[in-house]
């Protein structure tokens, strides 16, 4: 789910956080567990003490996805962006919905390679197809997941919880994704084909965290994908909290790929930490929880990095090599 | 949900259903309450006791509806075609998730219409917003939703469950929603305003029989709302339960409007029965429930009639004024 506000950073705009905060969350007001539209998705009490998880999210041919991208790859790249969702909200998926705006009689061979992509994620994270709609479009294929999760009575991660002194961290590594497309779409001068192959399975195959996400229930304060980008996504945990925060570039974890585009083009550090699709879950904790932190990450197997602290105020803070604030221009992906 | 498989009584084809039958249903074959993506919705039970109903349909522009429709009534249709399909469940809304893909900047002038018109729907159905996904698109809007219900322990309606013997009734009127649709973008001769606002309202905005399918529930044997049309339906009840019908064309609910334009027109009594989006129920129940169902009908307010019998072996046959079968060119409508 990409529900989102206008970042505490910069003014309202009509984008797409504002036709939502305008037009969308009042019709979410009767719910409490749908956050105001706020979070990566929504926490419903459905009797008997059974909590339903469910987030939603579409990826659209030319906008999120390129023609020319294997099927396979859009289908489990569309799956996991949503099993993202529900291990930043700490949830067990089990089940998902799927809509399809197809053209070209239906491109069977297209729906094949696709399925085929869906079958093997089903596999490598428990979930079942349930239901859903296919339908035919004059336009760019559209592809639209709803994703169902379990979580415990005691509820699972919220973007609202940080509170000034947690300490902030990211799991895997940053950047991968931008870099990737920017690879596909770009030239990255000077990067070898190795990391190139790198980036850009990292661009089309996010890694959600579910292992991470689970184990995180009772020790993060607040959690978020990334997926606007690490400085956009942690506006929005301080936006939903109340809180400002400070990060330090030099803390924030980059594959040996990433540095080594970095290292021939500084400038693309910002791309790295701004330009969104990691799928890394972002979280902050107490800091008497590291040790906690450090337990859950083995059971994970994901590396996790703190990379600086949540404070009082509104201002979210990129300290870079030098000590001095950056004056980022770009915050994140936006759609309008 | 659209999800169907190849009619009984035609040869599979390479189209919408033949792609759900090979390269979908597979990835349903661990949910016993996804039916084999052959039903209405998913019935899964969640534990408690707890039995959640899931299904989802999409409207995309120049398909579903015409750039030139009221956005309110764009919202309410897509709204109410999901609720429609939990009403064949008997199921009771409570939420649903919404993705749509705009162009022209958000269009927010469009999504504040379609937003009031979620909300009107919201307060009749007794259903809340949880969540979604807002993104751009370079092609026509796409929206697709995913509607959440509950239903007793002891399940819902299926459409697997018709028996040789079984009566076959249908609520509302059929034809309306077909007709509306052939008055708004065709000419029907000597069709008056009235009959013609009629129509167009009944194309546009579809009653989902909700409280009629909770009624149904232990008196129907099988149920599906009425969006292929009543032929194209009716053998998706016959298919999933194994069995063959022969309905009375004569028998079937027609509303004035739909009489007048048949009358100017005989050829037009096909359309009626073929044309679909009627989201009337299609169900069937011994005859020994008759009695029970005219109570249930009276405690619903929605009219039923009984237009025919589930028989043996696999063909659905429609009875002209004559009493001889029809030859059906079109049995429903297919995307691709």
């Amino acid at each position: 789910m990409k529900w989102k506000l206008d970042p505490v950073t910069r003014p309202p705009k009509p984008d797409e956080f504002a036709l939502i905060a305008r037009f969308l969350a009042p019709l979410a007001q009767g719910e409490t567990g749908a956050f105001g539209l706020l979070d990566d998705g929504a926490i419903v009490d459905i009797g008997q003490g059974q909590r339903l998880v469910a987030t939603a999210d579409a990826l659209i041919e030319g906008v999120h996805f390129l023609s020319s991208d294997p099927p396979e790859l859009v289908g489990r790249k569309l799956l996991r962006v949503n099993l993202s969702d529900l291990a930043a909200m700490g949830a067990t998926p089990f089940a998902y919905l799927l809509t399809m705006a197809l053209r070209e009689q239906g491109a069977p061979d297209w729906v094949e390679a696709f399925a085929r992509g869906l079958a093997a994620d089903q596999s490598e994270f428990g979930v079942t197809l349930i239901g859903g709609d296919t339908t035919a479009t004059h336009g760019p294929i559209s592809l639209s997941v709803t994703a169902l999760g379990r979580v415990s009575p005691e509820g699972g991660l919220l973007r609202s919880g940080a509170r000034a002194g947690d300490r902030i961290f990211v799991s895997g590594t940053i950047g991968d994704s931008a870099m990737g497309l920017k690879s596909l779409t770009d030239n990255l001068a000077g990067l070898g084909e190795k990391d190139r192959t790198y980036l850009e399975r990292r661009y089309r195959l996010p890694e959600p965290r579910i292992s991470l996400g689970r184990q995180l229930l009772g020790l993060a304060t607040a959690a978020i994908d990334v997926s606007d980008g690490l400085v956009g996504d942690l506006e929005h945990i301080c936006s939903a909290s109340g809180v400002g925060a400070t990060v330090e570039l030099t803390c924030v974890p980059m594959s040996p790929a990433v540095q080594a585009a970095v290292e021939g083009d500084p400038k693309l550090a910002e791309i790295a930490i701004a330009g969104g699709d990691d799928y890394e879950l972002l979280f902050t904790a107490p800091v008497d929880k590291r040790t906690a932190i450090e337990a859950a990450v083995r059971d994970s197997g994901v590396p996790v990095t703190e990379i600086g602290t949540v404070e009082t105020g509104q201002v979210v803070v990129i300290l870079g090599q030098n000590g001095n604030p950056l004056a980022l221009k770009h915050h994140g992906y936006r759609h309008f």
